[in-house]
């Protein structure tokens, strides 16, 4: 529940104001999956993930219906509701912070599509008034933005538009939250949960609802395949080509070297994908554990790597009383704790 | 726009009587994907998605803003009309057929639920009235339901309610709709559309919507990497659960014997997939085209193969003038034309 986080209450804001959130869970032993995509009004969507996932571990709906995986905005909400999972008025999930960003955000964005429009009229004048684009102003995808803007702006701005607050809060990244785990009977899970990119479309799907981007999860099963749990974060549609969580998953269980494992994940199935062959930014961040068994007990490893600036990472084990937080600023492929 | 199939208008009805669509196109040579989920009032969505996909390949938006590749629900539909699709009130998309199926299934659900709810008041009547079920009647999930009736019967209503409309309708099997293609150029492209199951969760999202469930395309490589375009359909969750149209393309690119390719992605990835170890019931069909260069030219296959009693397959090619269209009966995995 902490605002500092883009998840839940403190999310992004989409492009009309309102709080959208993903969240998705997988569970190691059981193979289920659990997404929430488009969520407004859910305290903790990341609990509605959870419960579809335990509702298809309960079997069949009446009459053999099969229970669903991934439930999206209106109807999931209202299933949220109706199995009694705490709810929130959207102007609750809306902070001073969150707000403030989407504002700023939001007035960049008209300034740029003014002075666009501006341009545009200039030259539909030079051209003596004939009609030269199609598409209304304010169409955000039509090919007169792109054209009229240098390369480098758009990237500078796009970064600070997707991945840093508004000058006038809190200088905290605000990223999508993922977790990996393993309880005492050495079983696996992950989530992610997350309220997007400021400004997007409502109703954009994001990976953290996405089935192999966000989050993976798969127990140990022999000496050939180690158990496994991955959160992802970064750019949303790319790691939802890549279905990055799922393959940063067979990589780290195919390789026999945990590092090597990751390396190849984040190396060879996205920074290399053939999926984003044309991108000129590639984000991604993934947490994950490896499970290994010997002589009956579990040696797992946390391990994460990103092709972004920095990367916050946090670990509590049962031994302690206080989660560890850290953040790491350019530094790649890390091995961290080994116990 | 066939009133008969599963997609658009004529689709099946929700729990709430209400239609919600997915669907999804992927080019092979760009390897974009675009999908959209859960969608009212849209007259095709598989244009919807179609759009997404072609937004995408125009470049980011403005400020750098990465294009959706998924939309879904209420903010979706806002997209589509403001890009000009072709929108459609609600209950245009309502035919005579989908309202007289939705109400018999609707019954069904009805007398199922009276009867099980009778059996609990007497087994509590029995008890002195003491509360023996948490969750209310109409909680459909409850572990009441799953028990009182036997598998037998959960099964055969089962493919009652999901797979054949009502007695009083056309006897037509309404399934989801899937097409694989291949241009002049010798670019692929594979797309899918389905109403979803029959009175299914408001706001569940099916593998028509869902990145490497329902189609998958890619474009020739090379003599190793066949071109391969995708399309499935069947039971929602399991095709999600196993992406089965992202691995059975994979099984064609990997093996030299197209059968041989399209056999081990409905065995192994589907029926012996270890995300399905606990299902009773396993359905899926598959279409594919297969596609290898000889000599500059291409060598195009088209398989099938379908684990479900019937599969309804149609084809044309330039030099037709009207498509093919015939149905599979209880065949499994028939090799089509090859041209």
């Amino acid at each position: 529940n902490s605002t500092l986080t883009n998840a839940g209450t403190g999310s992004n804001l989409t492009l009309e104001g309102t709080v959208e959130c993903d969240a998705s869970i997988m569970d190691g032993e059981k193979l289920l999956y659990g997404a929430a995509g488009c969520i407004s009004g859910v305290k903790n969507p990341i609990d509605l993930a959870h419960l579809l996932l335990q509702k298809q571990g309960e079997g069949k709906l009446s009459l053999g219906r099969i229970p669903p995986s991934v439930l999206v905005g209106k109807g999931a909400v209202q299933w949220a509701s109706k199995h009694g999972l705490n709810m929130s008025e959207q102007h609750d999930l809306i902070t001073e912070s969150s707000l403030s960003t989407y504002r700023s955000h939001k007035r960049k964005l008209e300034m740029h599509s003014n002075r666009n429009s501006k341009k545009r009229s200039k030259k539909e004048a030079t051209t003596n008034g004939s009609k030269q684009f199609s598409g209304s102003e304010s169409d955000e995808n039509s090919s007169v933005d792109s054209t009229s803007t240098s390369v480098d702006t758009e990237g500078m701005v796009a970064k600070d538009l997707c991945r840093s607050p508004a000058p006038s809060t809190q200088s905290a990244i605000q990223d999508t939250v993922g977790a990996v785990a393993m309880d005492c009977h050495g079983n696996l899970a992950a989530g992610v949960s997350s309220g997007g990119i400021s400004l997007k479309q409502p109703g954009r799907i994001g990976p953290a609802a996405t089935y192999g981007a966000g989050c993976w999860a798969h127990n140990w099963k022999s000496d050939n395949q180690p158990g496994v749990a991955i959160a992802t974060s970064g750019s949303g549609e790319q790691l939802m080509y890549t279905s990055l969580a799922k393959e940063c998953a067979r990589c780290l269980q195919n390789q026999e070297d945990a590092i090597k494992g990751m390396l190849s994940g984040i190396k060879d199935k996205f920074l290399d994908s053939e999926f984003l062959e044309k991108e000129d930014e590639k984000f991604a961040g993934v947490i994950a554990l490896r499970q290994e068994k010997q002589d009956a007990s579990d040696n797992v490893e946390l391990l994460w790597g990103h092709t972004t600036d920095s990367m916050c990472i946090a670990y509590v084990t049962s031994s302690q009383l206080k989660p560890k937080v850290f953040s790491y600023i350019k530094v790649m492929l890390k091995r961290g704790i080994g116990d």
